[in-house]
């Protein structure tokens, strides 16, 4: 082990400028393939018409062939009648070749046909090549028809295909090598029931795959090599000298396999940029050898994404002849405070949706570690190194990363977390249409401001208020005074003890807290589960002071199940529904109801309409009480606070 | 031949309604599979987390690991030293598990070791579990990882690993059968010169698979069938039995085998829509057969698109779970008036560009048979059904077929046109960045009326100035005299008559075109050409009356040139390069400056000025001269006209 020293030390811009730059002319060799397998390439020269189309003068119309001439005079007041028999007309279809003689269409809705079909009456004349489609109209050969670095879609095949071009020259896909290094890494197989201490999952190896892929790249996903630098040497040596174009190490998330990889990187070529000013992805290494690129991917999945889409995608993209796309962005309101270290670039994950006219964004934690924090995410915030961070209601632009229309359907969902949210979110992009729910944990009080700043669409609440025993109505009207608001049961649900299997230190009651012998796991102030301990405690005379871990706090459920699952914990206050999930066992409580706090105003909104919808189906009330705990006798009651 | 009758004829939104709403069940199958291969397929079933992750303590930090506890006290003016060499604390790397009897890490930078690394001083306590991954800090075992319906992205594979889900349940890919139905239709091959007159290539198949493949389905294309109820029965009910979802007949573009189908459809099944009043895209035929879903498309290449489009498109997503996303769209000035006729909803092909603050789009022609109306639009503006149309500088919603980035640098030319053009387009596309260039053909004057409307980036134009010989200066001052603009040179080309090769009818100079036996083909007033005709009729006084064919107007130069291989005229005036193209013969009549209008503000523009570059390089001048009929010995020269 030792201090992290970064050789060679960028701004994100300048590690791009670096690698690209000495890989500006690192184009993939061109192929000709087959035009109907050309989809999503990328043209290697001009494409040019090898035939016109139509190759002949067609009818556009179905209707009589004539020469334009001769139906000069037709009018109203005089009909001028042609002779088809003796072939002065013809009939003919849409898309049949004009006879060699004629050069207009009259339509047949124009033509008074006699029974016999001999003769056609006209009322209007036609000039020279009406209704004709004419040699050339739409592709002439020899012109232009896609210049060089141009990406072929489904259409464009067609007009290929069209101007005789069976074959067209693209740039080859370039050929990704993605090896894994890291002695903690396993691969998850079907019998792995928990990974053995100190191990993970390899998981960055397949997202790199799939990232270079869509980016149009050929993959070889190479077996996990151990932290080993003769190891790490002679496979990256072995990659460097096959057919791949470019080579991506992905580091596990010890120190150890970074460093074997800076320091191959250096014996075997030239290490261009080793670590970049932004988070997550500082650990990155740009290299060179033999003349290929070799990128030293850092090993937290976060980190490993965002490092792959400020260099890898880029260069793939440089390879092929493109240009990146940059991805859309729009602006919102931000939700909350988010500080930010100066001298790092920072990429926050959001969640954004509309509220109102305006679309508001709210940092998901930041965890590198946590894959979650990105597939959760909607949109992504980049917070510039010069910036110590941005304020709560200032306007900030976000990158998409689901289409706007989406973003604008997701119902924003904040305050205290409770699975019934994730059964609602399961139903919601069941129906027809489909929307997005998208909640974050901040406890019940948290999410009762979030309703007062305007940030959210609901929040689900369980503040019990001790003088009334009546839940979140007083807090509504001490904190939203300003607002119409509609209260709407979701659940009752049980609270009480989670401990472990068996009950070992045979917690009964809260008294019990209060022993020697019991650590605790609490919730953070302003939770639901918090007030109600409080109360408990209050109610029974009991002091908080006594209680080893009160000052311990978790965000959610879950993670107070988890605390005691490890161990950590012997008991936390929570649901039956987490309890279960864990297989703890569970010493109830007390009995709670658990609402949704609504503006009255976002009730019309589609998306919540249809929430409302789902919260009163049978079939929804059925998977609550199947998980245990819950019980839904006025799941969808509806209060209305002015 | 009979006037087309369709049975059942709806408008685009009750026909989607109908046909939609009578599959809105027809999901496919779920089948279990590899999470690595699960990119872009879309979830089947809530997907749960079988474990948590991390699965173990860890270390967040290269550090010291100690009881939280064993710190307290430490100070700067009391600092601390704990004993590695006993185990009180160790040494620990990131991402490694945290000792069992530890709770926290103290980062190496704020640890004084002792040389034989047995000691460390700290001057600041921690607190339990900093700098520690918590088990199930990023997922939870059994917490919701995607609900149902969620399209799996490469992060996402990635959270799946992770939890412990080596696979995964999705839809099944919508298999789909296309069926090219059509007498006239043949299948292109390298050998084939021009295909015999009546005969199209097919190229429909091709882009009907593209699109249904983007759309996430498993594509059949079957040969060509040719126009016979009994053929046409045979194959489709073959289809229908197999283990294809949805067939897809593709109607050539004759009348007749649209008819087959939908009478081979009533036969079989039953036809639910015939006619949808959409333009392209009318002689829709939508039907279910033995409960599969049966299309007939029509046969022009722009409605067989725009059909897919409006009812395959969202058939396929639903039969995935999912819903269609919305393209994009973005608001612009309209360039033209477009007239519609009210009673059918348009499709207009557009070109959309950025002037000054503001997008622009200009319709491209309208022909459902131009397969390049629509590989060269990147905005598609839908007319409604009860507007009869949209005027000149109206703003309207376009919908995007390239990213909004990718619009917003496009140059936009227009005005008339030149060879040079394309060649210029390619050497922007090549360049970096790179920059598509748009252009429309108005002729000269067209362009210089675009300018003044603020509608394009630039014009090209060679409007000669009878009075003074001088090329369009006189036009700019007299049309533009509110702007400043700049007068850049492009080329000089030689005008001349492109005739029959070989000169069968002797043309040697204008005076000929009055001859009695040659057929003339004009180009469009406005038109440069047009006007350098004009000039040397009434240089040489001669009388355009007795000009056959002077009033057919054709809108390029190879159009132009088309008419004459075509054997439609004999002669008609144009440049060199036209005339090679298509192998005809040229006789020169004079030679032009062919120059590019752009008002002086966009010279600033990144794109213009790479424009302007581009100009400059001897490799364009280089490519310019070997079309042959140029001259760049003025190529970039600018004139500013204030």
């Amino acid at each position: 082990m030792k201090r992290k020293i970064y050789l060679n030390m960028h701004s994100r811009r300048e590690a791009q400028d670096i690698f690209l730059g000495r890989f500006h002319d690192y184009l993939t060799d061109e192929e000709e393939i087959p035009s109907e397998a050309a989809r999503d390439r990328i043209t290697s020269r001009p494409v040019i018409a090898r035939l016109s189309a139509p190759s002949f003068h067609s009818a556009a119309m179905d209707g009589l062939a004539v020469r334009a001439e001769d139906t000069f005079g037709a009018a109203d007041d005089a009909p001028l009648t042609l002779d088809i028999s003796s072939g002065q007309a013809v009939m003919i279809n849409t898309g049949h070749p004009l006879p060699e003689d004629k050069n207009a269409v009259i339509m047949i809705e124009n033509v008074l046909l006699s029974d016999d079909q001999t003769r056609g009456t006209i009322r209007a004349p036609v000039y020279p090549w009406q209704h004709v489609r004419k040699v050339g109209e739409d592709i002439v050969a020899t012109e232009l028809l896609f210049p060089s670095r141009h990406k072929i879609t489904a259409p464009d095949m067609g007009a290929l295909l069209t101007a005789g071009c069976a074959k067209v020259w693209v740039h080859k896909k370039p050929r990704v090598t993605v090896i894994p290094t890291g002695s903690e890494l396993i691969k998850l197989d079907d019998s792995l029931l928990t990974p053995p201490p100190g191990k993970t999952i390899e998981s960055n190896a397949a997202v790199l795959a799939g990232l270079a892929e869509q980016a149009g790249a050929e993959v070889k996903v190479h077996p996990i090599i151990v932290d080993d630098f003769n190891s790490i040497k002679k496979h990256l040596l072995a990659a460097v000298d096959s057919d791949a174009d470019f080579i991506i190490l992905n580091a596990g998330s010890s120190a150890g396999s970074a460093d074997y990889t800076v320091r191959v990187i250096e014996e075997l070529g030239e290490v261009l940029v080793h670590g970049v000013t932004i988070m997550p992805g500082k650990p990155t290494i740009l290299g060179i050898i033999n003349g290929k690129p070799v990128m030293g991917n850092p090993g937290y999945p976060v980190s490993a994404i965002i490092s792959f889409e400020q260099f890898a995608r880029p260069l793939l993209a440089l390879m092929q002849g493109m240009e990146m796309e940059q991805p859309p962005q729009l602006t919102a309101v931000l939700a909350v405070d988010i500080p930010s270290r100066g001298g790092i670039e920072e990429f926050r994950r959001m969640i954004t949706g509309k509220i109102d006219d305006h679309f508001v964004t709210v940092p998901l934690k930041k965890g590198a570690g946590a894959i979650t924090t990105l597939t959760r995410a909607n949109t992504i915030l980049k917070i510039d190194a010069a910036s110590e961070g941005e304020s709560r209601g200032s306007r900030v632009q976000v990158e998409l990363l689901r289409p706007q229309a989406t973003i604008a359907k997701t119902i924003l969902c904040t305050g205290s977390h409770d699975l019934c949210l994730d059964l609602l979110h399961d139903f919601l992009k069941r129906s027809t249409p489909a929307y997005p729910l998208a909640s974050t944990h901040v406890g019940s009080l948290g999410g009762i401001m979030a309703i007062r700043n305007k940030m959210t669409h609901m929040a689900g609440s369980h503040l019990l208020d001790a003088a009334t025993g009546e839940y979140n109505i007083s807090y509504i009207n001490r904190y939203l005074p300003d607002q119409d608001i509609s209260l709407i049961t979701l659940v009752h649900r049980q609270q009480g003890f989670m401990v472990q299997k068996g009950n070992p230190k045979k917690i009964a009651s809260v008294r019990d807290l209060l022993r020697d012998d019991i650590c605790f796991i609490n919730r953070q102030a302003g939770s639901g589960t918090r007030v109600l301990l409080d109360y408990e405690l209050q109610k029974n005379g009991l002091d908080d002071d006594e209680i080893h871990g009160y000052d311990h706090e978790e965000y959610t459920h879950m993670a107070v199940a988890v605390a005691v699952l490890s161990g950590k914990a012997d008991a936390g206050l929570g649901i039956l529904a987490a309890a279960r999930a864990l297989d703890l066992d569970f010493v109830p409580l007390t009995e709670e109801r658990y609402d949704l706090i609504i503006p009255t105003r976002f009730l019309g909104l589609p998306m919540i309409r249809q929430l409302m919808e789902i919260i009163n189906t049978r079939d929804f009330k059925k998977a609550v009480e199947l998980m245990g705990g819950y019980s839904t006798r006025e799941t969808g009651t509806t209060r209305m606070i002015a």
